[in-house]
């Protein structure tokens, strides 16, 4: 058996452990660190005997696949420690994340805080007892039998498929139904800590069992884990989940349904100002604005494929059987392409026509389940700044360009500019079925939009199987304060659609050609980015995005008069004011005002009446002295047209 | 038998018949233009035996019902030509309309307009023909015999509940089921025209056959038939289902839906301008904006009690038995009340939040059958200038007095406050169950609104029967081109939802309270206002709704350079322009011009270049002669920011 390690060529008997390579091979520092192994690119327990030929790497806490190994291991020591306290509590699952693990539990007793601490300690235990992981295979009948009293795991090997592996992992009296990988022995998890409790669906569906998710994280390093909970703790201070709720940015309410947000007054306000925005700039950069119906015919998402390669996803009204005997079935849009598509249908064009650049403040639908809905960011319904350009072969750069240009200017304009990365969304050539379009079409747009991207400078990283089903996708990455990435804007370049539905012009030579479609969005989902603005700023909004700009605070009754004159005066210049006068300390109205992270406030009293004046404190600048209203006024709205961000 | 006719008290026989009653009794002008009869309030055939005392009065042409009855004569020679030219045509029905009348047919080849021509000929003959109408009742199994190769006759009479009257109406050789009444031989008819062809579905369903329909209408006097079909034909012209489309207002496409229309360029403007300009009044006024999700749990819907009293004109996502099987069930909204009221529920709530008020620009879904919409003014989607008000009963007043006085400002910018009329809808106390909350609550709320009404010197008709079902509305409504009613805005005053939805205040004495709700828009649906719109202004927009304010034409090409300097300098001043630089004509430009209606024109030759000056045509003052662009400027700057309409 050949083994290539690093620069090293062993040969080795049948059955060697990767552990025992590492010790014999690999440098001290590396066994000692080593938590799991790679073999051709495959990531494996290092326990695991060896029976062929290849090429073996090992993997420490530095690597994701050794922090992955790691933290289940912790999730299985999890487990071992819950079932020693709660006999009765029947195991679910529980993996690892990018940040720590979890495991879900049946259990009578929803857990307390104070079973965390319990079984937390329990753990520990089992960290010092050091057991040894080891690894076996049974036969289906066999492993129903080893499980018999887990009814989750019963059904779990019971969904294997015939023929599949069906492998366990053993440390000390625990046994875990599991496909690995592990660490060698508990005691390699070293340190652990229970996070939070939170109810899960079994299998992530509401109709199932309401179950209790422990999630917890584990490090190799003392400091580093307490380095990462501080750090954890700090960015849920920003979360906008958190913070935007507080603040009173949005809610959700438990009888409208998960993933449909409502926005309060300030989000409103927010998503209003920034749509307008939005829509003014492209006015100014030759788009043309479309409103087009949020439910179409199955009809019209068989042209476009939506319906073959979509239809999970959309919200139905009706089903396929209803479809097939002949009844109409509307579903909502999950994209807004083929709606769209309908205006330049409506007229015939021409070469003088293009390029047509179609912007659309558009509201689209998807069909996902509750579980995995999560604040603004993952939602059943959102609105983004859609649009569609229809171009010829010799624009497309330029109007790729062009589109590149925008979001930049908008991203700047919103201070997150500097906070996006780029990753360029191909298809995935072994599942050829889940795309439409040629091979060759394929690759040939691939190509294409590589060395745009590579002309433009663009620095992107390559995903492979991220691409739309009709084409390859520019996709504009932002991360929250978790660093979890999600998708912010999208620019996709299409030669598929155009066809499908019969859009065409006459070119200068008289012949009726196909434009090629760019479907991109310039702030992406508005919702998506109000989220990122929260936490970003930490709920305190940019001047114009504010909706109340500035309070007025008085200090005594006496000075009620002149607050009215004052907020007057801002009004009449567009600012948006309130005044607090209520009977309450100076002091009391001010600290109320910060924790609303108001940008501006200006506290009158006695002095301030006789001097015709306001005294200004400014959130991010603090006490501004006493000036005019008018010249506040000149500060703030200069403030607003420029649209300044901190 | 007594018999009481005007001032004269009858004795007659048991058996008389209204027209020998016209005969003997009435005013020879009467009798002779007599088309029906009235009895006790019913419309009845003038040769229906009367049977017992009541009060009879004669109907003519002058009256909706007389006009009725010839004109659903008229349906019945319509098919007796049919069945004479076409008789392998199977009947469906064929009732009078506000204007006229309609017959649907099952016929293998459609008809074409040739056919309507030999058709109406035919008509002519039978009025002619003169015969009597006879009225005759059968027992369910021989009307069905008769009826026997009339499959939707067969349909229609097995569908009639046990023990209703089976009546049919004989004239000649032609015999129709028909409930009547008719006027007394089909040579009272005098005068018909048949307009025009459409498809319908058989019961106005999609699932059953498409049937054809003739539409055509009747007079007694020609003259008036002339009349009313130019008047028709010059509305027609300003229809906006037909120049909507025509100036690319908005279209549809079949296999996106009808009542789902996409709103093109030019529609979209005016609907973002509009929606801006409501929203801005609206914040001045201290009105706060929300966005809301477009759909909810099932849960929502039934503290609401839409779930019970609006389930069938929802697009529900699923049914009632997977709601019943405890699955999770959303609904599109129907209207946003419960969704804003979330906004007030996000806090407690004090006497100091009071009056709030809440605001939405709100997409709404309604499941109609698609045989109802009509271009924007019956659709299955539409967006309203939504809104809420939570009030105390002694802000009741002033706030409905603000909400109508809103109303009022944003109907007198858009130019059409004065061709609207005031409704007061009210509940039908005789199907209560169709409402939630006490009789008592509705009389005591219909009276406190009546109080207002009268207060405002509201001139308002009672509309039984149309309130909301939670509460009495004030309806604004407006006519289209061909004088049907619609509603264009609605005011309720709502007593009930905000108990269901445990929405409370604490007042000045510290009791907990429910604040009484108004429901409200302020234009209404952008959709239906649009059309109306168009048809008030013939589709020429007033200038601040228009997408294009402005085009500069070129006459040669050395004037291509002034042309832009000019273009930027409007741009510069917020104006909308495009340069028409085509190789054409100047009459051809200016004519292209004209038909789309465009606000101003400024035309730019050798002598303009020369003088840095254009030569301006305004749509509606002709020409304004030659000014420079600033000038123009100042002009279009002015009117645009004035919203001024012609």
């Amino acid at each position: 058996m050949n083994i290539k390690l690093g620069e090293q060529n062993l040969s080795l008997e049948q059955g060697a452990l990767p552990l025992h390579i590492a010790k014999a091979y690999a440098p001290k520092e590396i066994y000692k660190k080593a938590l799991a192994a790679k073999l051709n690119g495959e990531t494996i327990d290092l326990f695991r005997p060896l029976t062929g030929d290849g090429t073996l790497e090992f993997l420490t806490f530095e690597d994701e696949d050794g922090r992955w190994a790691l933290r289940h291991t912790a999730s299985h020591v999890l487990a071992q420690a819950v079932k020693r306290l709660y006999p009765s509590a029947k195991l679910a699952i529980g993996p690892a994340t990018r940040d720590g693990f979890y495991y879900d539990f049946d259990v009578e007793e929803p857990f307390t805080q104070e079973d965390l601490a319990k079984i937390e300690k329990e753990m520990a235990k089992i960290i010092k007892e050091n057991h040894r992981m080891e690894r076996f295979e049974l036969p289906r009948q066999e492993a129903l039998e080893l499980m018999k009293e887990e009814p989750y795991k019963v059904e779990l090997i019971e969904d294997l498929p015939e023929g599949e592996t069906i492998s366990f992992y053993r440390q000390g009296e625990f046994t875990d139904l599991c496909a690995g990988p592990h660490v060698p022995s508990t005691g390699k998890v070293k340190h652990v800590k229970l996070e939070s409790l939170a109810g899960a669906y079994w299998r992530g569906s509401e109709k199932n069992k309401m179950l209790q998710r422990i999630y917890g994280t584990a490090f190799e390093d003392k400091k580093e884990m307490e380095a990462f909970l501080e750090a954890k703790a700090e960015a849920r201070k920003r979360d906008h989940n958190k913070l935007g709720r507080e603040l009173g940015f949005f809610t959700t309410v438990d009888y409208i349904g998960q993933g449909l947000p409502i926005l309060l007054p300030k989000g409103s306000k927010a998503v209003q100002l920034m749509q307008r925005f939005v829509e003014d700039e492209e006015e100014k950069r030759g788009y043309i604005l479309t409103k087009t119906p949020f439910m179409a015919k199955a009809d019209l998402y068989k042209i476009s494929g939506h319906w073959d390669h979509y239809y999970d996803t959309m919200f139905v009204l009706g089903d396929k059987e209803m479809d097939e005997r002949g009844e109409e079935v509307l579903a909502l849009r999950p994209m807004t392409c083929p709606f769209q598509f309908q205006v330049y249908l409506n007229k015939t064009r021409s070469y003088r026509d293009l390029p047509m650049r179609l912007g659309e403040t558009s509201t689209l639908f998807r069909k996902e389940s509750s579980g995995e809905m999560h604040g603004l960011i993952r939602v059943r319904q959102f609105t983004i700044s859609e649009g569609h350009l229809a171009v010829t072969p010799e624009q497309l750069e330029d109007e790729f360009k062009g589109v590149l240009d925008l979001i930049q200017y908008l991203l700047g304009i919103l201070g997150i500019a500097e906070d996006i990365t780029y990753r360029f969304s191909k298809w995935d050539p072994n599942n050829k079925e889940k795309y439409i379009g040629s091979a060759e079409e394929w690759e040939r747009t691939q190509d294409l939009m590589r060395v745009i991207l590579d002309d433009l400078r663009i620095d992107y990283t390559e995903a492979e199987g991220e691409a739309a089903f009709y084409g390859p996708k520019l996709d504009i990455q932002a991360k929250n304060v978790y660093g979890k990435e999600d998708t912010l804007i999208t620019v996709q370049i299409d030669f598929q659609l155009a066809e499908r539905f019969g859009m065409v012009y006459t070119d200068r030579d008289g012949e009726k050609k196909h434009p090629i479609i760019i479907h991109r969005t310039s702030i992406g989902c508005y919702e998506r980015t109000l989220a990122l603005l929260i936490e970003k700023y930490a709920g305190a909004m940019p001047t114009w995005l504010s909706l109340e700009q500035c309070r007025i605070l008085t200090i005594t009754d006496r000075a009620e008069a002149w607050a009215e004159e004052v907020r007057a005066q801002l009004e009449a210049r567009g600012v948006r004011v309130k005044i607090d006068s209520r009977n309450e300390k100076i002091g009391f109205k001010i600290r109320e005002a910060q924790l609303e992270k108001l940008p501006y406030m200006l506290v009158v009293g006695d002095k301030e009446v006789e001097n015709r004046a306001v005294a200004v404190r400014s959130r991010g600048e603090g006490d501004l002295g006493v000036m005019t209203p008018a010249e506040f006024a000149d500060r703030i709205v200069l403030e607003i047209a420029s649209k300044a961000h901190p």
